[in-house]
């Protein structure tokens, strides 16, 4: 029997601009065994978000800089292999925060480690790509921060993204206007085709504003940000009174940052938020965890009554791991980006 | 006995930058008679407020723009002189938005009539500086979107103004800190050891950001912001989680517009929204109209209590009322900002 390697992505440097190989640093290690009150994971999936790369400041974030030379943090959805905890039984699916690593030893005090449910062992990737994280920032961003009515006009930026094609779903679902805007015509087709959106504005070959105007001809009530950049100010010229901004994230940002945070300029109209009476909010998923089985519950209904789908862009391999997390920010991925490891 | 005369300043042309006296045409005209249901108004306070300058450009704001060869609009506090409307009796004293001019005809139906107290007539400045306008701005600005709670840390910008220093009044009777962003050492010392604020920064000779990293230990959980700009990016970067931003104004940009908006660049750091799970909110004091009993009635037992104080920058006679509205941005006013009638 060969001994069993734990091969990892440690965060070698802070990078400056889109994060390349070298700013990680490949390790190998033997596999720990758990202590008393611990399990031992073996990650299958790990889920790579935009997030994760201003995790890479040396700003904090809603989260600790990302230490260098420590394991590069990432959710990810695994097996327990050995357990010496009463709740989590050997075989049994979890997910947490376990990671770019195939081993890692938890007693779920710090990486939000959860259970799922026995059918996961068939569809690991419905939550990552639907249920988990990804499903409680576009389920409780979009009702408790954007609280949409029906008749209202809901604008989504990275529309194909997993929280963004999940938001504008659930946009349907409560009757609203729904227009997404994404990064190719294929990703506009699969969110107005397949999706249901109202309508979708390919940004890097439209005038996000233009169409906008066209596409909201009764204004915008709801815009679920996940980019900043100059679509939030496009936005913010076509508020409706007493609109909701959710400040989810601002892609557009993430790179632009070496060291020090040199973020360029912000939007030059925030005064709408007086005239207009509108208001900008930001949340984090974390914050919800009391009430993630709501969410959960929720989207698996909607999931198993045929009216809320997902996509995968799969990346083959831990090894792969720093150039899929390029691929969170070349528009190279529909939908939810993971690393299947290998 | 000689004829009356109505004198206005009209709407000439759109400024560019700080509006300029040769924007404004000087017109005088008979007083005309109110009609059926309508009062004649004799205009003796006339309110000058930083907003007045966004109301002149192209674009609308919460009102529509300023028609071009149009009376000036403006708060003003005046006796009726003649009435043909039940409610309103010769000599009463009545607030609304009669504009720049000696007298006004008016039945309510658009300019916001206003019956006041009989103890007005005793006290008319009362009205403009603390309890109309001024007074509403500042109650439910900070109280209904800011939410201000007791031992947390309020930041006011414009701090020495109207509204500025009544919000801080209010703020430490709701038991916070707080810390006032000024002009000048006289207003900083107004501020602080005559209403009570906790600190003050005079923003022309200090850095704010150094000064309120040094006034907020515990950081800042709520900012009423009448300034925006360079400020507006300071708090943020000193924002408590769950922290809110009250959007009352932006007076920093209020001249940066010739014809078309030309807003300098905003905040870069609007993603501290997200990661302190904050919100900035806008309001529009006319949205609180049918509440407006409520502030009066507060306030007045505040004052009457010698809780809470306020001071006039007295221009006088109608003829410099353009004087006036620059002296609302070069420094040179304290409190609240009016023209008496001569």
């Amino acid at each position: 029997m060969t001994k069993q390697i734990n091969r990892q992505w440690r965060l070698q440097r802070r990078p400056v601009g889109v994060a390349k190989e070298s700013d990680f640093e490949w390790h190998e290690d033997g596999v720990p065994a758990p202590g008393p009150g611990q399990i031992l994971v073996r990650n299958q999936y790990l889920s790579v978000d935009p997030i994760s790369r201003a995790w890479m400041w040396q700003e904090e974030t809603y989260l600790p800089p990302q230490p260098l030379g420590s394991v590069m943090r990432g959710v990810t959805l695994g097996i327990v292999e050995k357990s010496n905890h009463p709740k989590f039984a050997v075989g049994a699916t979890v997910i947490g925060e376990f990671g770019w690593q195939d081993y890692a030893i938890t007693d779920g005090a710090s990486d939000f480690l959860m259970p799922l449910p026995s059918s996961a062992e068939n569809s690991p990737t419905l939550h990552l790509g639907l249920l988990g994280h990804v499903g409680m920032t576009a389920y409780f961003g979009l009702l408790d921060i954007g609280k949409p009515k029906a008749g209202e006009t809901l604008v989504v930026s990275s529309a194909a993204g997993a929280v963004g094609s999940l938001v504008g779903q659930i946009g349907k679902l409560y009757g609203c206007r729904v227009i997404g805007i994404a990064g190719s015509d294929a990703k506009c087709s699969w969110i107005k085709d397949h999706l249901g959106f109202d309508a979708a504005i390919n940004y890097k070959v439209e005038s996000v504003f233009k169409r906008l105007r066209q596409y909201c001809p009764r204004g915008i009530d709801v815009y679920f940000d996940n980019v900043g950049g100059t679509t939030l100010e496009d936005v913010l010229n076509l508020l409706n009174q007493h609109a909701r901004i959710v400040v989810c994230g601002m892609v557009s940002l993430y790179n632009d940052v070496g060291g020090t945070l040199m973020f360029p300029a912000g939007p030059n109209n925030l005064l709408n938020l007086m005239t207009k009476r509108a208001k900008m909010e930001g949340f984090v998923c974390l914050d919800y965890r009391d009430r993630a089985a709501e969410a959960m519950e929720t989207l698996t209904a909607w999931h198993d009554a045929g009216k809320i789908h997902y996509r995968l862009t799969v990346v083959e391999g831990l090894r792969n791991a720093p150039l899929a997390l390029g691929k969170a920010f070349d528009g190279s991925s529909t939908g939810k980006l993971v690393v299947k490891m290998s």
